[in-house]
């Protein structure tokens, strides 16, 4: 069992400390949970009553929480959230892994390179001509397809599939049932033949280091060329990126979320659950798209924009008070038309 | 081949039966398909014709609709559709199962149990330390993740994927694509280094008594602590459940609903399909939030909400009702303006 | 290396060509990314500036725009997209497929027929009675149901489901992660007994010919009787299509899209992507529904419908107008307000 003190975490994060520096920790959990060797951590004024209520035997906060706290055990972060979670990462994070080496019933195609300190579990599938580079784990049922780049660090859950030809850099982790590289949706209808042509789809899929994305998310392949997500760039559950999309560095995507055909998306971007964009747009560095929000055209850098279809937010409140204000703008035409036919009628009697 | 007489099947359902008794019933279907020795039922006023024409043997009906029937034999219930579904269940529910014991190509962990009465199909992972309780089944292609523990007579269909430390009580049914215990979506951006840390989730999935979760819904482990599904809740295809979300007891989530990381849902609640809700809300026992909705803000118990932002159904009927008269009123102020412009100009006129 | 003189392909399409007809085409790339031996293709004016600067051996244009782009090697086509996908299916077309033959790892169950010409990648598994005809191609990972029939020419991806008693026609495309014959979501809930009843899913799913279905989208068995795919439909990624729906001929379902239980979908249907469909409705033939609509009644054929609750393309375009004008509105009875209050004042004076 791990058991720390206070003040070596504290050294470890760069953060001063307050109280009881000989603190042991031996676990971490959320503010109700917490017991008497937890540490803990508080943000949000939100849950202030909790945080005085918890057992834990230290919390990470602010420094302008530091008062609040006072008589506590704290360490005093500029972003206790990130800090925690750095801790959680060293000490406390035991997720279970695959053993090294490639396991007996994986199935290894013709020319396959897989580097050293790599882990492929039971049931996995690697096709002629990919190469997995060092020290990249994949859970069992995982498919790489043929002449797949994998880099180096990776993690693939189990059932994660990599269609041929797609490129993966480094430390990306893969959620399951995340399928990379499936055909674009091409089609050119031809009602005069009662038929669609498929457009083939024979570009692939590029995705840059740092990258991480979570389970049952689908990223097509470039009909020609690439879709590309870029570095750092994180991508939650049930998210559908289309062919030769491209997303920048360090954006955030969540949940839902759906992105047509080669519409371009830049860095820092946050685009909400739910959020759907057309294709062949650009969302602007730094922008955000608020939730279930409907984007049918460029949204400029370093905006915010909301509603379905999205417009930047200060319209968008703008026009919600105005609708929210109807009633009382009917009230007023109720009376001006009262007053109206009182004038009229005082016109005519002294007419 | 299978055959009841109705009375049977009135006597199993503690129902009353008009016409003939003695009627063989061979099968089940919709009134339109229905053969003349099936069973088939009727409950919306909107396919009165359809039962009219139907050919099968005997309707399952309410009491209130006994006289639309008159002559036809009936079964009269407080619930036919339920009544209906009960009878499917015990005589024509026909699905194919694996067979009993564990698949040879099945591998399985150190110090997993698996209980009499399992099934565990072909190509099954079962990690480390996993439990399976009694009469419980996995279709091919599952993956137990390492101290995993599944309840006794629960199904799971190909490729379900449960991460390690997943929790599921007895009589869970999990369809294929499912994917539980998958990292929520928890990072801290931290611009200013240029990089977005990853939040380690490390928390785990409770799951109750006689859940079922439909086709690639993705169910994500709490940060810290649990995600909890209560007892009877049914989850459709496709949905997204962040990490520490906790649904009650009976709810109903419709497909392609999303909750955000930390929100509480209670018992008997439903969320039609397409809703979102926001992070770190509560909806009460008993409200419904109908389709397409998003949720930022709590919900009442027993309360309906509707939209985009959700409002109560009645302030969102008004202002949809208030939208839509806004020709009406425009045009009241035209005239307004024209009378006024009348009176002025009398007035100058007879200034 | 594929290469072919430009006259050639002309002779293929049906197409005339001007400029140079020997010129040698070695491949196919977009406007930005084709080098001097490529052909690209131009249909959307947006683009013209790229085409102009594109380094492509030559353009497939329409008529219209052969002026546009004098002194260039052109092919001049009525559907330049088609024509150029076309080009692509014939000679640039390059995707990996497995090896022809059933994989010693593949499970075969008692009478299963599996046709000439069929590959079965490994570990794939086919249950009882289930049966594949001619030329058809599984990729690992695949699960074929008991009693399934899949046609012949079909293509299924890693990881597709197809339970029980499915029906595929022929030349259908699966992509990975597709789920098709997972229950519906049928649920009789009772709480004076608090409890949900399942409504056994007995139905099955007949899929016809020339249907594309893409990652990871759901289509759930009809509860008693069939879901029904029609000739040539295609439907992009992360769709959900309920029990008992019944979709048409070559109608397209764009991505996330959600259509519940019973609706019924016509010919030549455009659903844009995330719209939602609620159950028991019935969409016409040619009907279009855009982009995040939610559909809550029918559609009538031929018919544009958008917004949530979705309503005719002009009726929508004109709530949106009025709304957009309630300022100036609110400015003209604030105008009025002091135009009568000054009349009543002179009446006053004047009284």
């Amino acid at each position: 069992m791990v058991e720390i003190r206070l003040l070596e975490i504290a050294q470890f994060l760069g953060c001063t400390v307050e109280g009881n520096k000989e603190a042991l920790i031996r676990g971490v959990a959320p503010l109700d949970q917490a017991q008497v060797d937890d540490l803990s951590f508080y943000t949000n004024s939100k849950y202030a009553t909790r945080a005085k209520l918890s057992k834990a035997a230290a919390l990470v906060v602010g420094l302008h929480d530091r008062e609040r706290f006072a008589g506590r055990s704290l360490l005093i972060s500029d972003n206790p959230y990130r800090d925690f979670a750095r801790v959680v990462a060293k000490w406390f994070n035991c997720a279970f892994l695959p053993k090294a080496g490639v396991h007996p019933t994986a199935i290894i195609g013709e020319n396959v390179q897989i580097a050293e300190g790599c882990s492929v579990g039971a049931y996995c599938v690697i096709e002629r001509g990919a190469e997995i580079r060092a020290h990249t784990t994949l859970f069992p049922f995982c498919y790489i397809g043929s002449k797949v780049t994998l880099g180096e660090h990776c993690l693939l859950y189990p059932q994660v599939t990599l269609l041929d030809r797609v490129i993966i850099g480094n430390r990306v982790i893969l959620h399951s049932g995340v399928v990379i590289g499936g055909d674009g949706f091409g089609f050119a209808p031809d009602p005069n033949r009662g038929h669609i042509d498929k457009v083939p789809q024979v570009g692939w899929v590029e995705i840059a280091d740092d990258v991480e994305i979570q389970c049952n998310t689908t990223i097509d392949r470039g009909a020609l060329g690439a879709t590309k997500i870029g570095r750092g760039t994180k991508i939650d559950n049930l998210v559908q990126v289309g062919h030769n999309v491209e997303i920048g560095e360090h954006s955030i995507i969540v949940s839902q979320a759906g992105i047509s055909g080669s519409t371009k998306i830049g860095n820092w971007v946050t685009l909400a659950g739910q959020v759907g964009l057309v294709g062949h747009i650009q969302v602007g560095n730094g922008a955000i798209v608020t939730a279930q929000s409907g984007v049918a055209k460029d949204v400029p850098p370093k905006s915010v924009v909301t509603g379905s279809p999205a417009q930047p937010m200060i319209e968008n409140r703008r026009a919600l008070a105005g609708m929210s204000r109807l009633s009382e703008l009917r009230k007023k035409v109720r009376d001006l038309e009262y007053r109206l036919r009182e004038l009229e009628q005082g016109k005519i009697d002294s007419g």
